[in-house]
């Protein structure tokens, strides 16, 4: 397969958009081994210079062109950039003269990059949301819990505190959660703490033997990681949410990106901002 | 200024990287108003035909083409989404051919999206590490510390919490936090907890303007909240940093994200997925 082929991401911001566009991209060739450099922040003229002597070293070094994913809002940056040796994708550059004639309107250069705050609203109701969701982790107070744009059911370890906190710093949503209990498995009805909030339910479950090889991890032995507790409170808990009709996902095969889609999808919730 | 410019995001998974780099782009135009739709898990041919006459109906309906922001890996659904009477701006296929020609092979087009766990090992990483942050935030236990990737110091609503779970959540990073307290402020040693682990320590600073507006949300007309309380304690923590040579940042005027990549470069951590 010969060395690596050197990938550079290039961003005069956080760089995070030109990595995830960049990853799905390079995903898609199994085949070829990848060595990946990140530079974010590059937002003086001397970064960028600095920068391209760096990728133009890898070329010299490696003897094939590096690749350089692109994301650079300003033009004086870009057009140094542009001079490095390299195969390069650019991001911006690419669409936004197609959108300039699209819009019939020419882009009006941005000086504050959209990850920046500029208005410290969406800043304070990320933080609120946060503490919010600390605040009502695990069912400890049910205080304030009608503020809650969401609340996630599930067994211990089903992943609603991930899920919550994802929630929380990415869509400034306020998100609690509850814990179900054997006591409250038990029961046929909805548990006491959550029954006045019916429409901001949504259930996580989890395959049996997932959920007990990390309970296996966090308590050795123990009644709570064995396979039948698991399959059994994983069962009852399903049989809660289809019963009182409460949309529910499954916590194994997904990450916490596409567990916080599904839930806005589902509770047809709104980002805060 | 006529009716806002319709925008559709179109993914068969999530559509944050869709989303996130129409959102830079749409950002460029500041002067044109846009009304955003998003579609994510277009998944089957069906909801591809369905978002297709969603798309068509709106057209109609405001007589502008709308914008379509399309992430599709599959190549059956990508095609259905094409005949969408719309701008398309694909990010996929527009680079896939020109990195197939580049790298000389074919794209095997992946079963597993990029964001799916796929190796549940991602997972656990960012499960651990958001417990990890969680059990050992506000310096409530220094049991483990030395398993800390970064400690983030700094007063009081400084931006800590967020910025752990953020670096917890997105990077795997096992992030503590301590908060200095009037006590370890008028020292000119390093808090005792964090003393050991100088070489972890990171801070956060803040303007004391707007620490002193967080605060008197929390404790109204409080000492704590009180602009000569805030501006000494912030001039204290940065003259802690300054002292023992502890990289600092400013929170006022970041994200989270950038908050994050700041400290990645700052401490030289690496992901750990």
């Amino acid at each position: 397969m010969g060395s690596p082929r050197q990938v550079f991401y290039i961003s005069d911001r956080t760089g995070l958009t030109a990595e995830n566009i960049g990853e799905a991209l390079l995903n898609q060739f199994g085949n070829v081994a990848f060595k990946r450099h990140t530079h974010p922040f590059v937002d003086t003229p001397d970064k960028a210079r600095e920068v391209v002597e760096k990728v133009n070293r890898s070329r010299q070094e490696n003897g094939q062109r590096p690749i350089a994913f692109v994301s650079v809002v300003n033009d004086e940056i870009r057009e140094i950039i542009k001079q490095a040796d390299a195969f390069h994708i650019n991001f911006f550059e690419t669409f936004l003269g197609l959108l300039e004639k699209e819009l019939n309107t020419e882009a009006v250069a941005a000086t504050q990059g959209h990850h920046s705050i500029g208005n410290t609203q969406r800043y304070d109701a990320r933080m609120e949301a946060v503490n919010f969701s600390l605040n009502h982790d695990d069912g400890v107070s049910d205080k304030n819990l009608q503020e809650a744009d969401v609340i996630l059911m599930g067994v211990s370890r089903s992943g609603k505190t991930p899920t919550c906190l994802y929630l929380a710093l990415q869509y400034g949503i306020r998100a609690a959660n509850y814990p179900l209990i054997p006591d409250d498995l038990e029961s046929t009805d909805l548990p006491r703490m959550v029954k006045p909030y019916r429409d901001k339910l949504f259930g996580l479950t989890i395959q049996p033997e997932r959920l007990q090889a990390i309970r296996q991890e966090r308590r050795p032995n123990s009644a709570y990681a064995r396979i039948d507790t698991c399959r059994s409170e994983v069962a009852d808990a399903q049989n809660m949410f289809r019963r009182h009709g409460i949309p529910f996902a499954n916590t194994t095969d997904k990450s916490v990106e596409e567990l916080a889609v599904h839930i806005l999808q589902a509770c047809k919730l709104k980002r805060r901002f």
